[in-house]
C-alpha cells in the first residue's frame, strides 16, 4: 500500500471540500490510502505524515498568498526538515480563492518552495488547459489553466455550492494523479532484487 | 507633460490590441503623453524610453512567461540598468494569454523584477477584483483578479476580437493609472520653489 | 511631516534590529517620522497604519516563506482592503535569514503581493549588487544583490551580533529611500495650486 | 541505461563549466548517460530531449530572469508541449549570476513554471543549506542554501575561474540526484511482472 497524506487549512469550508475531493482522487487508485489532516491536527498526527509516501498541500488563498494558519503549519514542518523526515517523499499543492487568477499562482508558489526545502519532489497538475478556446466552458477540466497545482474558485458570497463541479474533477484528478506517481516512486526492493 | 511609454511583443496582435487601450488610457490624462514602442524598435527608440516618466512594460505569457522576442528586450536593459538611466522611474506592467489563469502571475512577476532591478517604482493595478461574486460577470474590470499587473484572455483560437471589452476597460485604467501616478511622482521643483 | 510606519516581526530579534535600522533610515530625511509596530500590536495601532505614508513590511524567512505570525497579520489586514484604507500609500519591504540565499525572494514576493494587492505603490530597494566582483566585499552595500527590498543574513547559531555592518547599512538606505519617495509622493495641494 | 538531457544556454562560458558538473554528476550514477545540449542546438537534437528519462534546464541569470537565448528556447517547447512529448519526465534547473541573490530565485522559478507546464516532475536541488552557521564556510555545498534548484556565483569580472569548488560539486550533486531519481522513476515492467 501507497500512502498520500492531504494536509490543509480550510476556514469557510472551501478548501475542505476540495480537499476531499483530492482524497477520492487518491482512492480511485487500487492500492492507494488517503489520510485527511486538518493543520491543526498535524502536529498529533505527525507520525501519518513522516509514514507517508506523498504529502499533498492545501490552503486557500487569503491576501495573496498562504492563510496564516497553514502558514503556522509550515513554520512547524522545521522540527521534521532538521531530520530530514521528509526528503525524498513526493508533493504537490491546491489552492482556493474567490477570483478567477486572484494570486493564487503565488499560494502555490509557496506550497513549492516549502516542499523543495524538505527535499521533496513536485507533482504537478498534469493536466492542459481547459477552457481557453472557443469551443471550451467552465466545465472543462482545469477551466483555469493552472500547472503548478490545483486551483479551484468560488465566489465571494458562496459556500461550497458556489464550487464549478469541474474543480472538484480537477482536484480528484490531481489526487489520483500522486496516487500513481506513489505507486511508481515507491521503493520495491524485491522487485529489484529480483 | 509627463511622458509614458509603452514597451511590449506581440506575437498574434492581442498584445499590441491591448498596448493600445494601455495607451488610450494614459492620453484621459491631461498632460500625458504615450508613446507605443514595440521591443523591436526599443533600442533605436532608447532615447524615448530614458526620457519617459514612466515605462509600462507589456509581454504575452508563452510557457509560463515572457516571450523570447521580450525577454531579448530584458537583455538589452543592462545597457541602461549600468548607467541608471531608468532608476526611479515608474513602472508597470501587462500580460495576456488564452487560458483564465495560466502562469500570468508568472509572466508579471518577471516584469516587477525587471522593473526593481532598474530600481523603479512598481505600480500595480490598483483595481479590487471583479467577477468573483454571484452577481459579478466577465463584464467587470478586472475580471480575473489581478493586482501586480493588467491581464488579459482571449481564446487560443480567436484573435482580438476574443479579448472582452472589459479586458480593454481593465487596461485603458492601468494607463490612466501610471499617468496619473506619473503627474504625482514627478518632480516639480517650480512648485517646490514657490 | 511624511509618516512611514514599520510593521514587522521578529522571531529571535534579528528583524527587530534590522526593522530599527530602518527606522534610523527613515529619521535622517528631515520631515520624515518613523513608527515601529510589532504584527502583534498591529491591530491595535491600525490608526497609525491607516495614517502612514508609507508602510514598510519585514518578516523573517522561515521555511521559505513569510513567518506564521507576519500571515496572521497579512490576513488581518483584509480588514483595511475592504475599506481601501492603504490603496494609494508607499510600500517597501525586507527580511532576513540564515542562508545567503535561501529563498528570501519569495517572501519578498509575498510582501510585495500584498501590497499590490491594497493598491499600495511599491518602492524596491533601489542600490546597484554589491560584493559581485574581484574588488568587492562583504562589506558593501547590498552585499546579497538583492532588488526587490532588503535581504540580510546572519548565521543560524547567531544572534544580532551576526549581522553584518554591511546590512545594518544596506537597511537604512532602504529606510532613507522610502522616506525621501514618501516626500516625493505626497499630495501638495497648495504648492499645485501656485 | 537511464537517459540525462542537460540543455543549457552561456554567453560567457560559465553556465557551461557548470553544466558539466552537472553532466560528471549523472555519470556517477551506473547506468546513466547524460547528454550536453546547447539551447542553439535544441531544436535540430529534439529526439534526443524527447527520448531522455530527465532534462535538466540552465539558464544565466540576466536582469533578474532567464537569458533571452533560453526563452527562446522555452518557447520553441511549445511544439513539444503540444504533443505532451516531455509529459512525466523528470526535470530540474540551476543558473548562475555575478550576485550572491541576484534574483536567481526568480530564474529558477521560470525553469520550474516551464517544466510543470509540460506535465513534469521537479526534483529540486535536495541539499540542506551550508554556509550558514559560525562553522560554516563558503566551501559548503550549496553554500548560498538554494532548494528549488542549483546556484552559482561568479563575479562579474571573472570567468570560469571565479567559479567556487564547492559550486561545481554542487552542481554536481544536482546531476545524482536526478539520475538517481531517474532510476527510481522509470517504470520497471520486468521487475513488476516478477
Amino acid at each position: 500500500m501507497t500512502s498520500v497524506a492531504i494536509v490543509y487549512h480550510s476556514g469557510f469550508g472551501h478548501t475542505q471540500a476540495l480537499a476531499e475531493a483530492v482524497a477520492a482522487g487518491v482512492r480511485t487508485v487500487p492500492g492507494s490510502t488517503a489520510n485527511l489532516i486538518p493543520v491543526a491536527d498535524a502536529e498529533a498526527r505527525a507520525a501519518e505524515l513522516d509514514a507517508a509516501d506523498a504529502i499533498i498541500f492545501g490552503s486557500p488563498t487569503y491576501m495573496g498568498g498562504l492563510s496564516a494558519e497553514f502558514a503556522k503549519f509550515k513554520d512547524w514542518t522545521s522540527s521534521r526538515w532538521m531530520q530530514g523526515a521528509w526528503s525524498n517523499k513526493l508533493a504537490a499543492g491546491f489552492t482556493v480563492s474567490a477570483s478567477w487568477n486572484g494570486d493564487k499562482h503565488n499560494t502555490l508558489y509557496q506550497l513549492l518552495t516549502l516542499a523543495v526545502q524538505h527535499g521533496m519532489v513536485w507533482i504537478g497538475l498534469g493536466l492542459p488547459p481547459g477552457n481557453n478556446s472557443s469551443t471550451g466552458s467552465i466545465a472543462d477540466l482545469n477551466r483555469l489553466g493552472a500547472s503548478i497545482g490545483a486551483m479551484g474558485q468560488a465566489n465571494a458570497d458562496q459556500g461550497v455550492e458556489g464550487i464549478a463541479a469541474s474543480d472538484f474533477k480537477t482536484f480528484e484528478a490531481l489526487g489520483r494523479r500522486v496516487a500513481e506517481a506513489a505507486q511508481r516512486w515507491r521503493d520495491e526492493p524485491l522487485a529489484k532484487a529480483a
